[in-house]
This record gives C-alpha cells, structure tokens and sequence, in this order.
C-alpha cells in the first residue's frame, strides 16, 4: 500500500491555535544512564497528557498513556496504611505508549521526542515497537508516530507505514535516520495550542481520509 | 438502544473446546486488605492472559492487560546495575484492565471473578470503570465484561450495556448484583478450553453481529 500526501507542506491547525508566545523549555539533553523510557521526552508526554484529558472531556476521543509497566518484587503492609511496594524493576515496554479509541478507530502510537535539528534517529525506536505498529495496521488500526524536534520546536504526525519504509532500509544497510526535510514535506505538522495543547486527531482525520482513498484505489 | 439476545441459553464454543477435566482451583476468597486489584481474580486473569498471547501469535487479535498503574516515589540507581525502585504505591486504574484492536474493533473490557453461586455482586465494578465503558460505547467501541463464578466454574461475557442496566437500577436503590440465572439467559456463556483458554472473541463476534442488526433496525 502506497500513502500519497498531497504535494508541499500539509499544515494542520489554524493561526488562532498558535500559541502567542514560544515555549522555552529546559533542554536536558538525552540521558543515556535512564533505565525508564517514560522520561524521554517529558514535556512531549505532558503536551500530550493535557491533550487527551481535553479531548476526553469533550468526548471527543478515550487516549490513555499507558502504565509503565514494573516488576514487583516486595510488598509492605504496613499496619494502618496502604501497601508500599519496596523493591521493583521497570521492564521494557512490549506496545506503544498511547492507544484508545476515536470515533470508531482504535487509535496507537507512540511519541517520541528528538534533539536534532537535521534528523530523527531511528534507534529511538524500538523493534518490539515496530511488531506491534504492524500488528495494528493488519487488524485495521490507526497506528502512527507523533515525533517532536524539541530544539525547533516543531511536531510532527507520521504513519507507521512510512516510518517502517525508513527502518526496513535501515535493516538493510540504510540510513539510520529519518530528515526533518522528510517530515517539513511528507508529514502532518501540528502546531502547539491553547486547548488542546497538541491537536494531533486533526492529523488523524487526515490519515483516516488518506487511508480511504488509497483503500477505494485499490478495489 | 435495546440489545436483543437470542432467547434461551447462548453457548459459545464446540465440544471440543471444552476441556476434558475440570481444572480444579485453589479457592482463595477475596482478601479485602488487598489494595492492588490485579490479583483479585488472578486465575482468570492467567487464563486470559493466555488466550491474549494466542490471539497474537495467531494474528486474530492484539489485546493487552494495562500494568497496574504505580505511583514511583523513590528509586535507587545502584552502580553497574539496574534501577531498583524503593518506593511506591498502588494507584486506582482509571479505565478498564484489557483493551485492544479485533479486526478494526476497539474492544475494552473488565474481567471479574466472583465466588458467588447466586448472584454477581455489582461492588465489583468501580464507578470511574462504568463512566470509562460509556464514553468507550459513545466513541463506538466494543465495551464489555467477561464474569468468571468461580465456584461454579462457569464464564460469560456480558456487555456493558447490560451491566448498565443493573448499575443504574442499583443506584436507584435497587439490588446490589447480577442473579447468576439472568447470565444464563442472558449473556454469552464461554468454555474452557485448551488453546485458547478462554475464546472470548467467539462471543465478541455475536455482539458485534447483533449491534449490527440494532442499528439496522434503528435506521
């Protein structure tokens, strides 16, 4: 299945969704010592946070970030109070980070958040990841990435297919990441806002309506 | 919306399916200083476990239990080694244990166990997992509960709808749960079998199915 944009920049939200002033965010750099995934990229999941709990207040679409997902070792039961868990391990994801449903489609992706100004990195993916993404495509979901260049501060919607055209290359031989000039003329842009923060089911209802056609084509 | 089961008794499964002992289990009553919800009801949580990674691997299905959300406080970074966590508490899950994509379906469900012969007690269910399942029907999702009596090692799946019902008469000041003869005429009974465990999207075709015919016949 080939996904076909329309040609040029596709710009999603309008100029009163722009925030008037830039947020300046604490650059803290990529720490390679953390064991936890959810850290990378916090205010990329804040964003996002704030955005599904708008988008579930306005019935508009159930997103949920889901647990990280921990190995218990030991429990407390303290008398009078509510268990402590004193010793736990944090294990490796096997999904995406988000999923839920909207309007009917079941929803799932994964954010991920970049310091480059030129590119974003594959590694930052992981292959289990990748299994899953393909697992959704073939029961019919919607699965794609929302990747912010952190540094530019510039966001982006991007289809699972079109990144597993990227990472299979990759396993190839290829390069092991994707240009922002890629994402500035192939991907969705979404642009910070009030409320919501980051209205990426603008860029869904344009996957959903690409998906469509490229489905009708098809028959 | 009305949904219409067929009269009688609904049973889901062949023969063959059917498990050629019966598994006795360890009755463990229900420990009330248990804070986690996630071990209430662990052998059914196993079996479906099981049947999930079935699904998977067979490509019918992807469903995942959600990890009990854990609020960390403390975390240890012991040198050459992994994170250790020293510090954490339970938290309150916000939605449901198990959701998932099944052929462009969002599916969510509860898994509840009850030792009750007669009846399913309706304290069972949190009140923030009822408003959960209705926003989960109003985004047009599958939304249902599969009740194990444990006791009478029987299984159904019950849709959320139904379970509605009851919870709103309840909060009426009508009865507390479920007669256990409203499941035998009313809701879809599921057999235990070898692989998979427990074949719950048998039955969630039937109420896909019989969506289907309601909307029909609301046009």
């Amino acid at each position: 299945m080939v996904i076909r944009y329309p040609n040029g920049k596709l710009y999603i939200g309008t100029k009163e969704d722009e925030p008037k002033q830039l947020k300046v965010r604490a650059s803290k750099g990529t720490k390679k010592k953390e064991v936890s995934y959810s850290n990378r990229g916090k205010s990329l999941e804040d964003d996002l946070n704030e955005t599904n709990v708008f988008y579930l207040q306005q019935k508009l679409a159930i997103i949920h970030k889901k647990p990280v997902p921990i190995q218990i070792v030991k429990v407390d039961y303290p008398a009078r109070s509510a268990a402590v868990i004193r010793e736990a391990y944090f294990r490796t994801p096997s999904t995406t980070d988000y999923n839920g449903v909207y309007n009917g489609y079941y929803i799932d992706f994964e954010a991920k958040e970049t310091d480059s100004k030129t590119s974003f990195p594959l590694k930052n993916i992981h292959p289990h990841q990748m299994e899953h993404m393909k697992s959704v495509l073939h029961q019919r979901g919607i699965s794609f990435f929302i990747v912010r260049f952190s540094t530019l501060q510039r966001n982006f919607v991007v289809l699972y297919e079109i990144v597993e055209r990227f990472y299979e290359n990759m396993k190839n031989g290829g390069r092991k990441s994707i240009p922002f000039t890629f994402f500035e003329t192939e991907a969705i842009e979404i642009h910070e806002g009030y409320l919501p923060r980051l209205d990426y089911l603008k860029a869904v209802d344009v996957l959903i309506a690409d998906k469509a056609v490229c489905e009708s084509e098809e028959k």
